[in-house]
């Protein structure tokens, strides 16, 4: 199985970073297969969305929204509020799998595959990506 | 890898299509492996849930709960409220992979794979189904 | 593709139970490759978050939160408020992959895979794990 990791800077707010050219290049020329895009951590997760028309500042706020940054969590470590952070990736897991046919990702016109990053405690990302040949 | 697209009609209001049977038709005869369902949009998604027992209505339902169609979107383009059904694929991801086992899908009594569509604007939806063998 | 099913005893509450030691005993010496960890239960889902420090106890709360245990429900079967416990598994899905390399997941240090089960109807669980070699 071709798997390589790689570190994805993503500062100090929420943010959705688009990885859908890094996903292309990785299974350029590996003909059809499963990709896994998978991240190491404990407070981000992966989605498949689009981006680019606000969306992406949608997802964000309405995490906020969804899970707020308040006083219920249990889980007080880090910066006010954090305890979200653990609880969201159980929603926007931190993997997903995407079809590949002929070298190629199998989405749509306007799907991106993206990181999403609720956590302001953490500036830089892992990410790996797995290909399983099918 | 076996991979096939295909087109399922949704309608013009938010549904839940069982794609069950196409599944396990899909499936049959292959062995073991992993089958992969994917939905190349970003305003649906795929689900394995009961359906017949009201469960596909009330997750619709609670769909519109969670994620309003209201005026809070910056994405705004299409029908009211088209915004939310941006956000939803982040939660109701458009992927999702079942196992397979001597070419039967391993769900249980009560598990149907469903695709999930909140959106109004969209009549027809594409499906991929690819099975990778073990 | 390696294949095996197991029974989760979850008690009378709503709990998420630790599978990250079974995972990893059940890979071990497996080469690389994908884990598919799959539930075979409409109520039940598996999620990949850090427990020990809290956000088991935060997810469970949060789950009714967002899926309060009401009467707003159309699925009347079992407990009050059961239905909730249908819609959740759209959310927590019952299905995950997690990477595998040379025979260990590629789990981050704060991640544990986990079965989320929200129903105090049933007392034990299935799990199933797959390994497909990549």
């Amino acid at each position: 199985m071709k798997s390589r990791q790689f570190t994805v800077e993503t500062g100090g707010r929420p943010v959705v970073v688009d990885l859908t050219a890094e996903a292309a290049a990785f299974v350029a020329g590996e003909g059809d297969g499963l990709l896994s895009v998978f991240v190491p951590h404990a407070t981000a997760g992966v989605a498949i969305v689009e981006t680019g028309w606000g969306s992406d500042r949608d997802l964000i706020d309405h995490l906020a929204t969804l899970f707020p940054r308040d006083e219920r969590w249990t889980h007080r470590h880090g910066s006010p509020g954090h305890g979200a952070d653990h609880v969201i990736p159980a929603f926007i897991a931190p993997s997903t799998t995407i079809p590949v046919v002929a070298g190629e990702l199998a989405l749509g016109t306007w799907q991106s595959i993206v990181l999403v990053d609720p956590n302001d405690d953490n500036r830089n990302r892992t990410v790996r990506f797995s290909f399983v040949s099918g």
